[in-house]
């Protein structure tokens, strides 16, 4: 079994493939020509899964996309070794880029996008390590932690798109804080869903991984700061003692009801979307436009 | 405790800074300016740093360089993720390179040089993953998994000071192969290593990783090839059976010798070596080939 195949058994069928479609689409606002662009999609995709094959190992999350995970099926250390590979094939496809004609320049400039990204994204897994269990957590804090999850490489697809496809610096400025807010929106509603029974129930993924990893995620932060003594403690004994996932789950989601907690995390998640839709109102009405701002559609609600 | 203190950690003391080095005198000896190209330098070594780190989880091995290794020390998630960092560095010096005045044009091919280096380790790690334990393995496949190993990212270091510093392509290509023979060489030393009681004594990681890893090194890989049944049965039994990793290294090093396997390795280094010196002396005699000259003298057996 080589590496290709775990990469194809990875990658396809694929997800939603967000991050690719907010590089072309980004490109193409910007007047830049698709095919020139095509492999920095595949790239970014790559290395989104990537960093899924790490995550999944240390959340220890068995499930992904409806299927075993790639540590589950071809073993840890071919996961590492394969979301790495997926890292360096990142910076493979800019000059892939290049070779399609695409200025030097822009490469460049789109590499140091894409590295700046991988930092972050690394510095936010790191700090996000020490956060687990910790329900005091500021809503700035959780932000920061939510930027860095997802927000980061959303903004990065968007930046990247335009450098590329040759847009102007305060348009690319402009379609990456697009993306940090549709990030920022993203990771919300992903943290709200596994204590929505409903769509948990769609997601493909273990929805206990939050709860397993005592993640502090924004619903949960909101009703523990909303929440009186006994509630409290019960979501304390919930997320950080509880050993019954499904248990805590539960005894979690009860308190959030309680506290309307999931109303107004979905709330700020509206918020960012809110921010991301008027952002793209100041780019000029082109039909490249008209589909980003599709795609801004989707950070609505589910339900 | 940040991830900027595991980094830290990691990297300091440092090793023997041999790829940085030859960033450095590649560099040099086009012609290229020292400080422009610096901070691809050190990135280099952030980037075989962070292989290291990744090595050592799936090797289980629990030292590094006389201390205990980053996942002993701040756990194998931590690891991971500081690992995944440094190689995203890698390419974020490269940009830094471009702000001190390299053009875009040589920092696009550098770059195209490093992730193309990435992706050939990655697939050469993953590839050795399934080599283990394999004794029947020949030499040409051994040497593309010591030239994974090692020799790619020395010929990368060579090549991009090279392309950084604007060498042409024949001198960037030479300068290359240098790297690569020197790699090898330098792996093969390295496997030899645990089985040469006083010099596994000085290495400051365990001598018994390969051994409990079950890697097929060169020095093993010929005493099998020429060992009589029992001797064969002995090396395999060692090697595949024994759990006391001492005990295997002392039987395998009984067969080493009978068979002479040790001094055949060092024979193949030693050739290596020469083609290294003998590229060196087809560039240009200056102070800066002098110094490049004096890395490969480090090729040279330590007894």
């Amino acid at each position: 079994m080589g590496l290709d195949a775990v990469h194809r058994y990875a990658m396809i069928p694929p997800g939603k493939l967000l991050r690719p479609l907010l590089v072309l689409h980004a490109a193409l606002t910007v007047g830049g020509e698709l095919g020139a662009v095509l492999p920095a999609a595949v790239g970014i995709e790559g290395a989104h899964v990537g960093s899924l094959l790490h995550d999944d190992i240390i959340d220890r999350d068995t499930q992904r996309r409806g299927r075993a995970a790639v540590h589950t099926e071809f073993g840890p250390a071919q996961a590492v070794v394969a979301g790495n590979a997926l890292f360096f094939s990142w910076f493979a496809t800019l000059s892939e880029c290049r070779r399609l004609g695409v200025p030097a320049d822009r490469v460049e400039r789109a590499m140091a996008v894409q590295a700046e990204a991988g930092v972050a994204i690394c510095r936010g897994a790191f700090d996000e390590l020490a956060m687990r269990g910790d329900l005091e957590l500021g809503v700035g804090a959780y932000v920061a932690m939510a930027r860095a999850k997802t927000a980061v490489l959303l903004a990065a697809a968007c930046r990247v798109g335009a450098i590329l496809g040759g847009g102007d610096a305060p348009t690319t400025e402009l379609l990456g804080d697009f993306g940090d807010h549709l990030g920022i929106c993203f990771q919300i509603r992903d943290d709200v869903l596994p204590y929505d029974p409903i769509a948990a129930r769609a997601m493909g993924k273990p929805s206990d991984s939050d709860v397993r990893n005592r993640r502090p995620t924004l619903p949960v932060l909101i009703a523990h700061r909303r929440a009186d003594p006994e509630s409290r403690a019960a979501l304390r004994h919930a997320l950080l003692d509880e050993t019954e996932p499904e248990l805590a789950l539960c005894r979690i989601r009860a308190v959030l009801e309680r506290t309307g907690a999931l109303d107004t995390a979905h709330a700020m998640a509206d918020d960012h979307a809110r921010r991301a839709r008027e952002l793209l109102t100041r780019l000029p009405a082109t039909a490249h436009v008209a589909h980003v701002r599709a795609l801004a559609l989707l950070t609505r609600p589910a339900h």
